[in-house]
């Protein structure tokens, strides 16, 4: 039974699970009233011409892009999570639990971006084909260096968050929880050598992980057609010759973000 | 005179502008009153045990990260940014105008990881020295399409925002006119010919810079020693090779995110 009669409309690319992935998984683990628009006739038209559109600013830069029941348009998955989280009631009530989401969200929107241009390093206007040997250097610093980092990061929050309860957010259940469910099985889809690799050293998050599969809205959503499949168009891509057995550690020094 | 007795300190690396800019132009702008924290003397030790302390979850992942006079660690530009404004009044009241400049914010964001990976494609483990080939293609890319189509979006949104002033927010002075403005200067540090080349394109965004450099603080701040010079360790970088004329427009195809 939904939590609310509201009626969102999504818009993203209909053929990826992509960004709209982690607004999708919000949406059904609420039992949100949604349609997917862009998924249906005329689909990437209407997005597209919404893109173009003459209606109040901002109009947003990109998909994914949620229209709210008052009628609004907000872009950027972690902006339309942050409006969205406390209609579905999917973050603790109060300023500082909302913040705290945001700082998480948007460090795994960096996870998630890493794992894009691991086989899109030149430019998302080309085609992997035409940067592979870039891409193989890219992703091997992904897998030894960047996947290590973020995922001992969330694993070290996620034993924070049980050693101190109070006000801890992960593994709470909040839309990071699903965000950070959604990363895992790009990563495993994407990546099995490395994340089999990595399996003894993130107990806690594979066990979140399972815990967002079993939630009853969510097993049901993964099992529909509503669910895209992974595949070589979207975010997470599973390309043999980049989840490779590590050879040696890239080298030091470089670059501060 | 200050605007706010309260003390903020912001923990950025402190040989660069970086992310951490963004943060330091809004507390420049509002007269508020900061620390620099890891510019004084073992800045980067502090900054670093820091993020290894057992403090309170969530710890920021990475650097900029602000300490709020309540105590509590914030970490992600962003999420800084959209905590911070109310108290510096510098977004407007209300939810929708905070949700719309977090929107433009991270869209900016956007903008600024992809001139980091200009020149840093292959991976920020890696020095630029090893990944020149890889970057020039990269640039290509980033100069041609990425550029215009980022600035071209802005350049519309001042559009809009002017035809329809009620409720619209860039050009109003907000943090997102002070983002907007490091994120020009940044571009026409690093890349001189290809701003150069989309002047007129860009008139409302040009007059945007213009007005904010103005203002006298961020004018005075910008002549002080708090001020780091743009560089080759932060993310706008000139390399002249990389600021190239136009030859051929990029492919088409690759991948949606």
């Amino acid at each position: 039974m939904p939590r609310t009669n509201k009626r969102y409309e999504l818009f993203y690319w209909p053929e990826i699970q992509g960004r709209g992935e982690f607004i999708r998984l919000a949406l059904e683990d609420a039992g949100a009233s949604y349609v997917d628009a862009a998924r249906g006739p005329e689909g990437t038209r209407k997005l597209l011409a919404l893109l173009r559109s003459a209606s109040k600013p901002p109009l947003p830069f990109a998909p994914p892009f949620l229209r709210f029941p008052d009628g609004s348009l907000v872009g950027q998955t972690a902006a339309i999570l942050h409006r969205l989280a406390p209609e579905l009631k999917l973050v603790p009530a109060g300023d500082a639990s909302r913040i705290q989401a945001l700082q998480l969200q948007l460090t795994l929107a960096d996870l998630v971006g890493e794992a894009h241009d691991a086989h899109h390093p030149v430019g998302m206007d080309l085609y992997y084909e035409d940067q592979k040997s870039e891409a193989a250097r890219r992703a091997r610093s992904f897998v030894l260096q960047r996947i290590p980092k973020f995922l001992g990061y969330f694993e070290a929050e996620l034993d924070r968050a049980r050693a101190r309860k109070r006000g801890a957010l992960l593994g709470q259940h909040s839309y990071v929880d699903l965000s950070l469910f959604q990363v895992l099985e790009g990563l495993h889809y994407a990546f099995p050598n490395a994340m089999a690799r990595l399996a003894r050293r993130i107990p806690r998050l594979l066990a979140l992980r399972e815990r967002v599969r079993a939630r009853p809205r969510i097993a049901a959503y993964l099992h529909s057609p509503r669910r895209i499949a992974f595949n070589e168009q979207g975010i997470f891509r599973h390309y043999p010759e980049l989840d490779m057995e590590p050879r040696r550690k890239a080298r030091g020094g470089g670059s501060r973000r």
